[in-house]
């Protein structure tokens, strides 16, 4: 069986949690997990560092398709404009790396993972650890990167993600 | 004096203006303008567009500083996420060449250009056109996006765009 490497994002424009897993069946494993945070004086240095630090994970670990939170619109508009200004550079790097690029939104995300839309994060972080034996997690941002290319394992299936990545490098 | 090339960018997911203008001293000519239409099945190749588009204008005309309109935040958040991840890229790819990247709000841009801060469009293309000579101009987003180089050429004025521009490449 074809074994598919999966990268999970959890956008934040201070923070933005990434983790790697491989799907194999029905058999997950967990490769690596973590947090890039943003500096810089500016807004651009800040998005130029995530870019930075989240295409030296593609590179490093070579995933062959990603998922990424879909945000969650509030009524704060200029948290929601930073939100997606970090988001974008989540889509855009793997879409570079010609990887296929899936959204969740934040509740099929949790039912997926723990079987209900609202679970608490420490409920997140322990399906995660679950599923995934062996797994040190240090932040919450990684345990719901992690939890989300949990997700995409799950929706699309080993096969469907094989089949996904076929398409998208035929 | 030293002449400073500008890049001009009004963010858009679908549309994206940009606009080149030399500024030397006091004196401002036009060089390029257009519009990168994002195409694509999804947002990742949307955003992807927009990454590559911007960077080809950046890699043919060679910019030296670029300013991007701050994003009105208005109450459909929907819209504003779009518009925040459009905007990441358009804050991304000057910054990924080094280029300081300035940000004004949408009433200074009009303020400076037409000087009222409430100017309709048809006001920012009459202005626009008389302060670039021979300017020829398809789209108001490009409009747009020189109205925002001709205002980062007056505020940091061609001694402060070429000491900023010193700054960033000492």
């Amino acid at each position: 069986m074809v074994k598919i490497r999966v990268l999970g994002i959890d956008p934040g424009l201070r923070n933005m949690g990434w983790g790697i897993i491989d799907v194999e069946g029905p058999r997950l494993s967990h490769v690596a997990n973590g947090v890039i945070h943003s500096a810089g004086p500016d807004l651009a240095a800040r998005l130029l560092a995530l870019h930075e630090g989240l295409s030296g994970v593609v590179a490093q670990y070579r995933p062959r398709t990603a998922a990424v939170e879909q945000t969650f619109v509030n009524k704060d508009g200029a948290g929601t404009l930073k939100l997606g200004q970090a988001r974008g550079i989540a889509m855009l790097v793997p879409a570079q790396a010609g990887l296929p690029v899936g959204e969740y939104a934040p509740n099929k995300v949790k039912k997926t993972v723990v079987g209900v839309g609202h679970a608490e994060k420490q409920q997140v972080l322990h399906m995660v650890k679950l599923q995934l034996p062996g797994v040190v997690i240090d932040s919450p941002d990684a345990a719901d990167a992690l939890a989300i290319a949990i997700c995409h394992a799950h929706h699309g299936g080993a096969a469907g993600l094989a089949a996904a990545v076929e398409r998208a490098i035929a």
